[in-house]
């Protein structure tokens, strides 16, 4: 696991394929082939296993980055991790954060892990080993959401979250107690291993950014976005950022996972029927932040029915916010 | 057009045909037969042309809403106006809410009017009539958009918004500067002739309710919804509606029209390309709703690209808050 | 578990509630209160577990019913099986069938058994009862999936196709070698026990009808299909019924599971990838046999992927044909 | 317009980008750099205006021509004609037919024309103009419908299959008495020019193929699909090819345009109500054409609906058949 001092440029993406904002970057210095250690970003597409957006973006960021520090595309996965989630429902805009290079106090995690394909499912059961699941969707028994979970509950784990003796197969989308409150964990086919970004503050650091993360305490909670940007820094007044406060509001990274209940303060609600919640469900967490921060280039990912990735019912929610003019 | 003093409760729907909550109403007194001037609804189902959620609760509520009164059931449109709007996608929780009895100065205007449907078009174009769309979603070029615009203008007329002078087959989902401040308009193949109920505060009144709205600047503006509230007399601090304020807070309707430009404060969004942006574009409004008030039991209708309800890229929200203890 | 001998009528119904065409066959003489055993139908929706077209068709044909036989709503259960498939997506024509009354030579065993639904899930755990699945759909670990394959083993072990020794928690929806070829199950949240139609022959029986089955080979097999046919009795030439045969034809009832593997007749399809894999697998059924019959008011059920119902990759098809002129 | 003799070679693809097949007749010498006309294939995906599996293929197919035929890729479509048609939903299998070089007796011609997107629109409305529909999927008031159809009925000018006086704006989707019966057209946001393949048989011709093709009368017509066949050379017995005949079938090309009725054969289908009819349509235009051929590979596009391409109800297939050993 890499533990980095973050500078952070954000560039949002005209296509899936498009480097064109990366390119600027590498142009005007702002990014270099020795520092670069992470891309993260949204692509657009529908956002399920088999995304094609997101796959054929991985594609041409692997095919720039490998041009850009001037390797084989195979080595690439070696220096630069990529963590790519797919699919822009509503108002969340498609882009890519590059993120440069040491960091204590862990306010986020991102991880990559491999998910399950038809192929793979095909490939393990050729060899009389069992899956969890045939679904590989995000949905409640979905084989996405079961590897996004695993891999939330090894950072819980690691982090000291959750003791190890508490973990077994069993607990997996069973035990809700347990859970990481930095992790931000996704899957797909297309992995071969997983990848890892620890994003944290450091009292040595020179660094002109500051990363905070707050919990929402459920599916509406805008107070808890709000604390999230306060923790990073971020000063409010009456319920939105203060005007000349939001130009240091460098990026927000969130969850969007469905609560497990039908019941949000009290009163039901029909998410858990509705045939397209892994969609709306994502594109609510998208709104949620939007109309706090007033901006739409935020990476939120989510539309899992409940996780280990945060609170039963509520959400993570990370900032990160320039310290200086 | 009826004019009227409001008196409202809202009842939280298990199923489309729960009548429950208004039969506990009527038990307890809270409403009577003499002054149930209007049904006013979110129901569960697709919210689509063929959504029979919304049909079933339309057919069930006319039927105990005939013996409330009396009446043969087909009488019961004569005397009750019912609007429901189908399908709660997200965090907006099935209800259905009981107006009774004389406004002025007028903050919402609510309307059902027919809608196309496949037997309705053949029956049309059998008599050598033709169709303004033979797509009865509520898509870009929509039958269901065009009903709900050409309402929405003749909303916009009869309260001297836009002048006659300017109104015609042309203008309608064309002409996007004619607009109304405060129509809510919907439509359904099951309807046969408009019904509109107009909510609004009077100078003579003892009703101890009061209506405001506001409009919202764009799709993400939070504080337009703050706005509304505020405006029909709520107090807000950092964001919240006060606590001891909020029980005061009797209903939201709020539109969730899409805006139809691919950009929001500048940046990009997907939402015009996601085939299930109807369904999206209306949960996001219920989300923005919730994440103000705190409570999911609000009127959120849209989903439609563009209208003549409310301005260029923002949407009209409706509140009524109850002025005393 | 009933048997019965069979005569059967085919309504084509104008919505979800239209008993019309029932109250024609009653006002005709041709079904009787006393020997009206099983409705038997296609409704239009969504086919989803919130499928309001279903439920509504649900209470109106109970509803009618009642009238019918002079009876309460509630004892309807014990005197006429209701077993109602919704989702008519394609070429699938709504419709209800009307079943009077004894069978040997069983063809075709129609069940329909309670579903989870988010209430009875919260209702089992708040007892500290385990569910096999909370996802709600006909996925691959849906619990639609689980309990109309749980209901076919049950089938299967009835009539011996089975041993009871073989049937255990752990091989439902695992061991696809354990199917019935005569079994077509689904299930609803609505029920709250299982129903169960039995159709078959009898060497005895005066009846002018005569029921066939046969299993397809595969998901694109038309020539299992004129099997079934064929079984029932009708005449094939070139790969259409013998227009002077199709009259006799009263009824077709088939499964349309998706196959479990991603290619068919050794090339890859990508059905199992699909979003809408369970609309276009149960409509696809519909053109398989719509495609031989010539005609779109069958009954075929489906969209789950694998089943006990029928061997793997395959599916059950009857057919009803009467036998005099 | 180019004239061609066909040589076709069709290639099962494992991805959007798999251009391996491609590479294996290129390394095998079955297809050469000066005689390669076209690639035709169907892509997976959602088959929708932003398929990004459709403009990925097309990207890196693209790419791989370039290197083929030794000339950048600006200039490949100077040389080869990519008609890419997105989304194989049910029982179509991703694949590519390389097409190789003089017709006449046309049997068949492919058309890929420029879509709309937002951005082409917002370009459009700059500059004062209008256009024909701001919705962008390929519904019955949809861009891609629209484009489609134009095409469609500029062939059917060029073959005189309609007059030129006929024709008009207000005829498109409008006059469906004016139709092509050989036209397949589609469209897609990527085009900058419209492009076209044409198909026929010559007298003077050496080559061991032959096409030929046929309209299905309605939308679940097998007997259709059997006509273009025998069209080609094919024989049938008993409904399928002949076993001995099937290896001669080279490959199908299939409309699947839903019909503009909501009735097939005197009976109500919920087709034109489904909200994913677009997929389901083309998806049982693949079932019909694989259950004639035991088949998957086929060339099906289609979701309209109603079209200029074929008559009213009816749709175009087309097969090309090996005439020697």
């Amino acid at each position: 696991m890499k533990a980095q001092r973050v500078e952070m440029f954000v560039c949002p993406s005209a296509s899936p394929s498009d480097t064109s904002g990366l390119q600027q970057l590498a142009d005007g210095g702002k990014i270099k082939p020795d520092t670069l250690v992470a891309l993260v970003g949204k692509t657009e597409g529908t956002g399920a296993h088999d995304d094609w957006g997101r796959v054929w973006a991985d594609v041409a960021l692997r095919e720039w980055t490998s041009k850009f520090l001037g390797i084989a595309v195979a080595d690439v996965a070696q220096r630069v991790i990529f963590v790519l989630s797919g699919g822009c429902p509503g108002v969340i805009t498609p882009h890519i954060a590059a993120v440069l290079t040491d960091a204590r106090d862990v306010h986020l995690v991102m991880v990559k892990v491999p998910g399950l394909t038809n192929a793979s499912i095909k490939d393990a059961e050729s060899r009389r080993k069992t899956v969890v699941s045939h679904d590989l969707t995000f949905g409640p028994e979905g084989a996405g959401a079961y590897a996004n979970d695993a891999a939330a509950l090894g950072v819980a784990m690691a982090l000291g979250e959750v003791p190890e003796s508490s973990l077994s197969d069993e607990v997996v989308r069973r035990n809700w107690d347990l859970y990481s409150s930095v992790a931000m964990t996704s899957s797909g086919g297309e992995k071969r291993h997983g990848e890892v970004v620890v994003f944290g503050n450091s009292s040595t650091s020179h660094s002109p950014m500051r990363i905070g993360h707050a919990v929402t305490r459920d599916f509406i909670d805008a107070e808890g976005v709000r604390n999230a940007l306060r923790s990073a820094g971020l000063r409010f007044s009456d319920g939105l950022p203060d005007e000349s406060d939001l130009p240091r509001l460098v990026h927000v990274f969130a969850k969007s996972v469905i609560p497990g209940s039908d019941q949000v303060r009290g009163q039901r609600i029909t998410l858990l029927d509705d045939a397209d919640a892994y969609q709306i469900g994502k594109a609510l967490g998208g709104m949620l932040i939007a109309s706090v921060t007033g901006r739409t280039t935020n990476y939120v990912s989510g539309g899992e029915r409940n996780s280990h990735q945060g609170p039963p019912g509520g959400n993570i929610v990370a900032a990160v916010v320039r310290t200086e003019g």
